[in-house]
């Protein structure tokens, strides 16, 4: 999964790493939560929280990356541009459907 | 937090475990795609993993929230069914929006 | 797909039937827009709106069903309110992956 | 909301009207559903039906929405992209959340 171009988040990794470290320290949280024997709503509302930070993480990648992979491919021609424009509409019915 | 009674869940403490340390795994697994300039169509795909794999812990707790509080609730009476049930909802609603 | 019972959202049919209506309202105000050529994004602006108004019919309904007739399986004995459990928690997994 | 140019989706109109006239369908069938006291659970898993079909309607639009005014935006300069990669990030956004 490595690629010789930098991807489109690249600007914004530092961003995005302490957006994931957070989402990571919710999930240890919700660990705890269960080990704790927490209420279930309680455990429910901050599994809410994560899959809202993780769905935030993802609208941000996405928009980054129509921004450069997607209008760099429209630029190069109309072959690349329908590869990543199908790529894309994939990832974003993934997405939807999650 | 805490709570007098043990949770709903409290059976099935280890499955949910296993469960979310794997979405812990997942999560750090993002945060070194990032790292490593991962494709950002590659990190989308991780991240709709981790969502699913939260949503289907949600949906694992809410049933035993259900099948427990909620049934006992109901067996207490009119006013504890209607909280139980008014907060279950709630619940639910902030599962479907995120 | 009929009943013997009353269903448990028979006291709100009034509200349900205008929510309905204004989707189909909605829904024929789609075909219009694609019918005159509306820009695509105005298009999905008004999915989004239908869409959000189906889960919040949806949501009253699922809250309604647990304040009934989950509440009345679990008054009838285990065995019944283990079905209308399952039942509801299956119906909620739709709703939460749609 | 009218546009001067014809929108991405024109060569798939008839596809798109038959679709929205189903999802029409669906919406008059789940008033007739709640007027005849149709079981809540069968209610909930027409509306999951309805939703879904709303969004495969989304997904194909916002692709073709993609294919055309993002790449023609791309190729017409680096400011046409990036209002037309924020608006299509807008509504992504919302229907992930919808």
């Amino acid at each position: 999964m490595e690629h010789q171009h930098r991807p489109g988040y690249s600007g914004a990794k530092d961003a995005h790493q302490r957006r994931l470290r957070r989402v990571e320290g919710q999930v240890r949280g919700l660990q705890r939560m269960v080990d704790e024997d927490a209420y279930c709503i309680d455990v429910l509302t901050q599994v809410s929280a994560a899959t809202k930070a993780l769905q935030a993480f993802a609208l941000e990648l996405l928009e980054e990356h129509l921004a450069s992979c997607v209008v760099d491919a429209a630029r190069e021609g109309d072959e690349a541009a329908a590869v990543k424009v199908r790529e894309a509409a994939d990832a974003i019915a993934r997405l939807v459907r999650s």
